[in-house]
This record gives C-alpha cells, structure tokens and sequence, in this order.
C-alpha cells in the first residue's frame, strides 16, 4: 500500500468508526437486528460468583476454559467431571477443587444435590453433548454446551426441550460473538452499513495429524465440517443475520490412510433469501482462517476470523479496531450473569439448532453427490 | 500488523525472495514446470514488427489493446475489422490505419491476401470466437482469441484443428499469463515453494447493471462463469499446475428481472490428483478479485488477481514485489515474436480448451443440481 492509500485510508476509517459509533448508539433505542446494542458492555458484576463445572478435561478446557475461569468476574471453577482419577487428582491440587465437587461418568447425575455447581459445561466430544447437556439439565442445571451443539438438529430439539422443562437456560459455546471486532463486523453485516451484501467467502481449517483422536470418527462426531466448519457457516449466518434457502455441499479427502470415517474438506454454499450467497469451506487438511465479505458498497476482510486471539479486519473504510479480551472469560463471565438474573443468554440451544439444521443438510447434500437441498423455515 | 511483525516479515521475505531467485535461476537450466524460466524475459526485438489486425473494436479492443499495441516492440495496429462504419473512420483517423486494412464481416475472408496483417485478434462476443478464430486460421493468418476461447470444448477443438491445418499459432489471450508477479504466484505454486497445496479459493466480479449486454445472452456465450469466472478458474489451474479429476458447480440469480438467460453468479469445486481442492466463485453481482492459496507450509493470498494492473500478493514469507506492466503489451509483444519465429506461443488454443472442457462440465453440474461430475484425462 502506498503511503498516501494509507493516509486516506486513514481518514475515511475515522469518519467510518464514527458513524458506525452513532449507529450503534441509535441501535440501543431500537434494536432491530441479532447484534444488538449490549455487544460492548460488561456484564454487571454479580454478588455471588456462579460454580462452573467442566464435563470433560481435554485440551479446550485445560488450555483454555480453565485459565479463562481465573479471570471471570460472574463465574469460577467450581468443580470437574471426568472419567480420569489422574486428571481428577491434578485439577483438585491446581484449582484448588474440594472433593465433593469432583464426579465421574457415573456419578455424574448426583450433581443434582450440589449446590456449590450452578452451570454445567460440557465440553465432550460431539456424540456426548446432547446425553450430558439433557442430564445436567434435569439434575436441575444451567447449561453451556460446546459446539457443533450436537449430532444433528433432532438432538438439538431434546436438549432445548429437556433446559425448558428444567426451566434453566441452555447456551451454545459460540465465544466469537463475544469477541469485539466480531461484533462490529455482525453489526456492519446485519445493518448492511456497507450495502447489500452479494458474496461471502470463509476457510477454517487446520492440519489435523492425530491418527487417533475421536475427530477422525463418524460415531463420536468427527470430520472437518463438525469441527472448524462451523465456525465457516456461522460466520455467513451473522453476517447477513438471515437463514440459508438452499445448501449444496461436497465432500473430499486427500489422506484416505487417515480419514477412513469423516471427510477430511467439505465446500457449501449458501443461498440466503436476500440473494446472497456464501461459498464457504473447512478442513483438516490445512491451517487457514478467513473471511471475506463482498458487498455493493464495500467489502470486509477477517484474517483470522475465528482464532482465540488477534481477529484482524479490515473493511473498505479502513482497519477495525478493537481491544483483545479473553474470549472465553467473557462469555461465560455473560452467560453466569444472565443465568443469574434470568435474562435470555446471547447464544440459546435455538441458535445452535439454526446451524445444525444447515450441517444436516450439508451432509445430506454430500452424501447424494453435492445435489441442491430446499431448506425451509421450521 | 505490529511493527515487529512487520519487521520480521521484511527480513523472511528478503531471504525468501533470495531463494526464489536461486531456485528460478535453478529452473532456467532443468525446466519442469509450466511456468518455466522464460517468463520474466522480454521477447528480442524483431527486425520488422507484425501486423495485427482488432476484430470487434469495443471496449478491451478501443481502451486496453489499442493503447498497448501504442506501446509493443514486436507488433502494431496494422488493421481493423468492424461492422461499424463510423468506428472504422474513427480508428482510421486515430491510428493511421490505411484503407486496405479495413475490413467488415462480410470483407473478412479478403484478409488472406493482405500481407500486412500477420495476426488476428478476436475480440468479439465468445458466441463468435470459434467462427472467426477459424475463418482467420483459414486466411493464412496467426489468431490470438479472447478468453474464453469459445463455447464450448467442441468448438475450441475445431479452432485448434484449423490453426494447425494452416500451419499457423493459435493463441488464447490469458494476460496473467505474462503479468510478472503472477508469474512468480504460479512458480511458488507448481514448484510447491510453499509445500503441498492443500486449498485454494478465489472470487472474481464485478456488478453488472447493463440490461442490453452480450453477457446476459445464453447464446452469445454470456453469464459470470464464461465472463470472470475463468480467471477464478486459471488461477487454480495455474497455482497447481493440474487438471482437475472432478467439477461440481452450483449457480445462482439475484436479480431475476436482469438474469433471464444466464447465471449472475456462480460457485464451483475443483479436485486436483494431488488432493488440492479449490472452492472457486464468480459473480455479475459484486466487484471483488482475490485468490488465497494454503499450502502446508505457507499461503498467498493476492487481492486484486486478475486486475490489468497493479497485482498485489503477500505470502507468508512477504509481499511479493514486481514491476507493473502493461500486460496487453507483454502478451502481444512475446506473442508476435514467437509466431514469426516459429516457437510455441505460451498459452496456445490447448489451454483454452482446457478452460473450456472444465467449464462444459461446470454447466453440466450446475443443470444437474450441482452433482459431481468425473473428468477424465482427454
């Protein structure tokens, strides 16, 4: 870029963020779109700390949710559930966890008498999130739950079913909507601040490597669609805050010794009632993180898009910019504020639903050689 | 990006840019790859410059070729050919064209006696290449063709066997083929400097607002697919260096009172025999022109791609750097030089058709709802 580009650049992004300040100030009196006014805000801190209890210590908990509950104001580490007396004994000396908040599989539904555990997250592998989200939710619990938010949409139905009847509330692990430039860029998108939106383009993948893991099996909720693909079709659903018409989806994989069970890449494409269309794709293949937005009046690019940290955008109008916050900490520092008070949580069961009723079709676009499937609202 | 970012980006890129030099050195003696060695090369200087003759003087012919030709070493405008009377005297006046090298579409055939046309650019509407392409073939004369080369692979076939049968070159006019930096974009790709290319993605448009354009006609050979899409197309052909085993493709309408005939917008999957998949698009809907290619060890993501100037790519080792060229110049001039020579042109009508033969099975799959269609070698 020359340095004149850059200077002009810079000016029209000042006038940008301006404007784009205004209207999320007008936004705040009427809000019409998903994003919403309260994306910035903080929580309000509440009196008592909501016990967050971790079901499954993997890496996303031990390197992730576990650092992050030493940073939030509305929610601690309160207890764990895992089938590993070793990762019981570790966790219990490191966070300071008493005994009678420690469970196994088995012991798992005695979490109804605890009243130290407010919400229980799940964070298994794929086939397990409905089984262990519907039992935390009668053992009388809020819930947050990883995504995908399960095997397919029918699963979905009986967990948001099972945290009605519980009357408890039941979110979806999507922490990019709590991530500040994420936000502006759903603003800029479902406020069309920069026009129509025409095309969307999104990759989300890294080189998966572990012959092993369980992201490589069809029965515990593998393939590469289950995994970073979300984050790809969550992206084109933000952004123009609609529902896809129409899904087409195709399938490859380029290490057959490895991917005997799940796809290794998976292509979609989107039709969304406003005429734009989302090309998207994933794999664990390849690293790649991305996201362009082509509208009538401007256009977006997000690389990284989806990493825990340092989201970049850059728009027509110049750079966003945004503080880095700890993802995780603030949505679950949001979500045990509005388990609290009572309020709606941002991310529900029903917005993870949305998505998996697209990955259904996905799959079962695939499956029939990549032929067009007719969504319709339900 | 942070200063030290970028300060270490300078510093890998030098490095990178130094092995670059060395390995295209290294090619220039044992050249494999398509993109070979001669790319950055000038063609010498001929003692006498051929003479070409622009059929159809809209807009590429009157702003792009024109100007160029003002500027080529090895070629200049000798003649015309339009069925326009007051654009013939216009370019007469303008370029000192004389009478003789005038010619309409009825005079056309004359121009097999006309010495001082040595090569014929077709620049028509893609429903008219194949006729004239071969018409001129039949005149003695050397054709360069407009992309896409024609309607379909049939007829490329037909341009070729015509070409050879007058023992004259046949050329399809794939500028990028001759810009530098995507010369450089295409020897990091097929000598796989970034290591095994795993997914690419590109998306080139532009919106379309003209009701009364060739390109919203079936049968002149309209729609986003035959119009921006082939460069979306190149580029992945190119960056690999492959033919594609498989093609699935999916098109769309926005606008229905403008796209009554052909698709406004058109998304498509390429798999390659390596294992690299592209996930390409192309629309009369929106401006955008971006290529991201992941390989295991780097990416390139160059944003414009297919622009007649001002190329830019960074890559994960730096931004690559060439000088801007008029690129019409450069494939004309090189184009000049090897038919009179006698040597192979650099994109002669076997890669249009092979364009072509990827786009009549694009078509294929989207009239059959996107299935996914195998490609054999032919």
């Amino acid at each position: 870029m020359h340095a004149n580009m850059k200077s002009n650049h810079h000016r029209s992004r000042r006038d940008f963020l301006h404007t784009a300040a205004l209207a999320s100030g007008a936004a705040a009196i009427g809000v019409t779109s998903r994003a919403g006014a309260q994306n910035k805000a903080r929580p309000p801190k509440l009196d008592r700390k909501m016990g967050i209890a971790l079901v499954g210590l993997g890496y996303y908990s031990t390197d992730l949710l576990a650092p992050a509950l030493q940073e939030t104001e509305n929610a601690y580490l309160a207890g764990i559930v895992t089938g590993t007396p070793a990762k019981a004994e570790a966790w219990m000396a490191q966070y300071d966890i008493p005994p009678e908040n420690v469970y196994d599989y088995e012991t798992f539904d005695a979490l109804a008498s605890n009243e130290a555990i407010d919400i229980v997250y799940v964070v298994l592998p794929n086939s397990m999130h409905a089984e262990y989200s519907i039992r935390a939710s009668r053992a009388g619990k809020h819930v947050i739950c990883e995504k995908p938010m399960a095997m397919n949409a029918a699963e979905c139905e009986a967990m948001i079913a099972a945290a009605e009847e519980a009357g408890r509330k039941l979110s979806i692990g999507y922490r990019m909507q709590f991530e500040p430039t994420t936000q502006e860029i759903i603003r800029l998108g479902q406020e069309r601040a920069l026009g129509p939106i025409a095309m969307i383009t999104a990759g989300a993948g890294y080189r998966e490597r572990r012959a092993d893991h369980w992201k490589l099996s069809r029965a515990m909720g593998g393939g590469a669609m289950m995994d970073m693909g979300v984050y790809s079709l969550q992206a084109a659903r933000y952004v123009t805050g609609e529902e896809p018409v129409s899904v087409s989806a195709q399938t490859f994989v380029s290490r057959p010794e490895l991917f005997t069970e799940v796809e290794e890449t998976a292509t979609f494409q989107l039709r969304f009632p406003s005429g734009a269309v989302a090309n998207l794709h994933t794999s664990f293949g390849v690293g790649m993180n991305y996201l362009n937005v082509n509208a009538l009046d401007g256009w977006i690019k997000v690389d990284p898009f989806s990493a825990y940290r340092g989201i970049r955008a850059m728009t027509s109008q110049g750079e966003l910019s945004f503080p880095v916050i700890n993802q995780q900490a603030a949505q679950m520092d949001e979500d045990a504020y509005r388990m609290a008070t009572g309020e709606d949580v941002r991310v529900p069961g029903e917005e993870g639903l949305r998505d998996m009723r697209v990955v259904d079709a996905i799959y079962a676009s695939a499956r029939d050689g990549g032929r067009t499937i007719r969504l319709t609202e339900s």
